[in-house]
């Protein structure tokens, strides 16, 4: 739901919601069965929408559906890596929450959901600029995240952003060994390491 | 080359040599674009190959042809890895040893070849047992493989299983993050944090 608009008629709330109701449909097939493995006619299936409402919201095609779910994701992801630190007592707690809201969605999907942005980026090419963009400004974004984070942890500035672009690889990388594995271990294990280096 | 034919007739011989170069334009494909991106037809157009080619020697068709492209990349980085250690001083000097191979791969290849079986790994679902089964497996073997080097340079066996799998973890998601920001730094600066926890 758009803030900018503070009395949306109700018509422009439907087409909001119906906008956001696509965007979490194509993150859950992009996350499960990536973004070239994700059919428009199957999400317009399984969505109930109609295709003009396609067509109207994303203009420009899949890629435009594809840089929105990502924003999605980044938006969601990013929320909870800063619920984690305002809520955990130290940085390594912090880790291990949000660990633990990964290892919810690995284990409610039969480990089918692991990082809704790893394999789109991993799909995105050259032939998908605006994609791959999409994907490198979320990890962008996740990792000043953290390292605002483990600067307010009272680590210092250079120390907080090298441990924050290695958390996001170890976590990332673990997700994708938890995934193959279907085992969250790889997971807490990755927790157990970083825990080691924010000491 | 079958290595259970001493003397293989010049026709085994070629069909074994087409095999192989169809395997590795599979994988280099996989790599750069994905399972699902990767259509057999331009996989053929680029190889050269008639179609009958493909279907002589995977006749259960693509997934059998993933499944072969795994199992290569498995022996490549594979041997890659005990490589490393066997010239390598120290357990860090191999991990940049493995670093500035993917390095090499993702800078001649303008950011688009990273890990071959990872993409293939967040691809593959319930619809692909087999391609799942292989790329877990790959997995599996190359943290063997790790732990059995770091035993060797004198780590206890469970710390040297923790450490190979993290030291996995951490670079393959390292490798997603340097083919999204198109800088290997994310590569080399994992090595530079798992070398503090291998001293």
């Amino acid at each position: 739901m758009s803030k900018n608009h503070e009395n949306p008629s109700p018509r422009h709330a439907k087409g909001e919601d119906t906008r956001k109701k696509l965007v979490e449909a194509a993150l859950g097939s992009f996350q499960a069965q990536g973004y070239r493995g994700t059919g428009l006619s199957q999400l317009l299936n399984e969505s109930g929408f109609p295709r003009g409402s396609l067509y109207f919201h994303f203009p420009d095609g899949k890629e435009q559906l594809g840089v929105a779910a990502m924003q999605l994701a980044r938006g969601e992801i990013g929320a909870g890596i800063d619920t984690a630190f305002e809520v955990a007592k130290n940085p390594t707690e912090a880790l291990r929450l949000i660990a633990d809201g990964f290892a919810a969605e690995l284990e409610t999907s039969g480990f089918a959901r692991g990082c809704p942005v790893t394999t789109v980026a991993l799909e995105a090419g050259d032939d998908t600029p605006g994609l791959r963009d999409a994907c490198a400004q979320t990890y962008d974004d996740w990792i000043e995240r953290l390292t605002a984070h483990l600067k307010a942890a009272g680590m210092g500035a250079a120390r907080a952003g090298r441990l924050a672009t290695f958390a996001l690889s170890a976590i990332e990388g673990a997700l994708i060994l938890a995934r193959s594995r279907r085992s969250t271990a790889p997971l807490y294990e990755a927790v157990d390491e970083l825990s080691l280096l924010l000491k």
